[in-house]
């Protein structure tokens, strides 16, 4: 397999790394990732995260697996194990099926879409941002939730991507940065991206956005999406919803973003979707080497998904990398896998 | 004076105590409080809070040096600096001008009126929640925000005050608690005093309650204030707002508790309210005894308000000691100070 390498992942001369996104902004530490188990256990503990890149990620383990001559029932097996890591993303079943598909011909030829899938993801993230791009106005203010950026693909992002390419045509913006409870994504690595990308940004608790919105700051707010059901409702971030909600009641565009590869036709609306529940510890306190520190009173009773459900009507648009959908009736009259 | 004591404050023998409420509910520490620059210091740093008690402990000090026979100049200036610690509460700036009124008489008077101050509070509360315990019923479950509890008054509490009268009734309940970034004072405080209570409670992060009343969860909504204006908007914790939205969305009624030295008629709507923004750290990371421990990059640009104002049409009733208003002219008219 040749050379890939993007921000978060590096397949170089046969092995595989991933940034660890889990120690982000403190530590850029690469981890090697050998074994099905390895890559299980970094995207259930989000060292690989953003639903494009844990497509991407198992699918590069899968090849590395095939260049090694394993045995195809072993592969197989390894695919539905990592098909389990993150069942709401949609990236990770759609692009495992596909190279599981190529398998069935050739080792080569699953080696060959692995690659594919890869360079296929940097040239979705440049359709999505032109296609996004002329949303965002020169002087604008805007608001992302979570990290869609290189962190979550293999390219330029989906929804950030779109906010770093309107930067980089030389419009002059801003971007307020939901924090992103209770793995603080957006704290730690919109700002980290967004930082290294010299785009001025403003952090704030989730809580805020509303306050924000009142004040008339905000013209616009992007988001990714794991999976889009056919009807156009989608899973994201938990507090995807809620931005969805508030940027109706201010009259503000809401903007999904997301590759074709999120995109799950099988699934015929949000309902069906299934929403990861997480360890009460993400909100009870912080882990550190030295054990867990509580700052809610221990063994509290705790709610924690990993994702809420955005009906199809409160998005403005949905940007895909093939095109533009202005109503959830278009996206669902237009759109085919 | 008489010995006062309550959840959170504690005069005893010519001695004040407050429980330093930053530390919960990892370690119960009570603080002796001699002088405006300690009381001033442990307002700002969130060990006294809650719009009702920094009130009276303002005012328990002022007594302190009453009593002491402190200069009365001193005393002034006491007051003017105390009125300083936090310009969003109103009860601060109401019970500190009733307490110098009174000085104005005789230092008797005054110390009379700050007892009277705590005791009032003890039943405002009960009032208060004798008002709205009706606003549950039996199976119901509610939510609220931040901490409007034992901990936030002399008494029962405001918002949580009404949730513990409608326990206390004997009624089926489980209350959904917003942890209440960035201070996390719904994790800290008002779980530990659910807890305490052994009333059912969930905890989740802010921007899981769209999603929770998405799902049909929450019967109501309960919020305490730090200042409601003669029109009825009203400043509370950052994150009020967000509810107030999410609430009128889902069609969730949305209650604001709170006794009547919260109201002040001198403001004339939320737009003329100040809201105190507070330090970057509180939101890139965590202080701790050996230092700040950051999780977003370091020097990341911050904005920290502490409070957010909820227009009056958004409130379903505001449940005060003097009665029920269902709506904001109603509130505006019947409502006198």
């Amino acid at each position: 397999m040749k050379d890939l390498i993007s921000m978060a992942l590096c397949y170089q001369n046969g092995s595989l790394k991933i940034l660890d996104q889990s120690k982000l902004p403190a530590a850029e530490i690469w981890e090697t990732c050998e074994t099905p188990e390895q890559m299980h256990l970094a995207i259930r503990e989000l060292k690989v995260r953003g639903a494009p890149l844990i497509g991407i990620a198992a699918v590069l383990l899968l090849a590395l697996l095939t260049e090694k001559n394993i045995a195809l029932a072993e592969i197989h097996d390894a695919a539905a194990y990592l098909m389990r890591a993150r069942p709401t993303a949609s990236n990770l079943m759609f692009c495992i099926n596909r190279f599981m598909k190529s398998l069935a011909s050739s080792r080569a030829a699953a080696i060959a879409t692995a690659e594919t899938i890869f360079l296929e993801d940097i040239a979705l993230c440049q359709a999505i941002a032109g296609n996004g791009l002329n949303f965002i106005q020169d002087g604008d203010a805007v608001m992302t939730h979570c990290n869609s950026g290189g962190l979550a693909t293999a390219g330029l992002g989906t929804a950030l991507g779109v906010i770093k390419a309107a930067f980089a045509a030389g419009k002059n913006i801003h971007v307020y940065v939901n924090e992103t409870r209770p793995l603080l994504q957006g704290a730690r690595l919109t700002a980290w991206e967004l930082e290294q990308a010299n785009i001025p940004f403003t952090l704030i608790c989730d809580n805020m956005a509303a306050s924000i919105m009142q004040q008339q700051k905000i013209k616009s707010i992007f988001v990714g999406a794991d999976r889009i059901a056919a009807n156009g409702d989608f899973a994201n971030k938990i507090g995807t919803y809620n931005l969805a909600v508030l940027a109706h009641y201010h009259a503000i565009p809401f903007y999904a973003c997301a590759p074709y590869t999120t995109v799950d036709n099988s699934c015929v609306s949000g309902a069906e979707i299934i929403i990861e529940e997480r360890s009460p510890e993400e909100i009870t306190g912080i882990t550190s080497n030295l054990g867990h520190i509580y700052w809610s009173p221990r063994n509290c009773p705790v709610f924690n998904p990993a994702f809420d459900i955005t009906p199809a009507h409160l998005v403005s648009a949905y940007i895909l990398d093939k095109g533009i959908y202005t109503c959830a009736q278009e996206f669902a009259l237009n759109f085919s896998k």
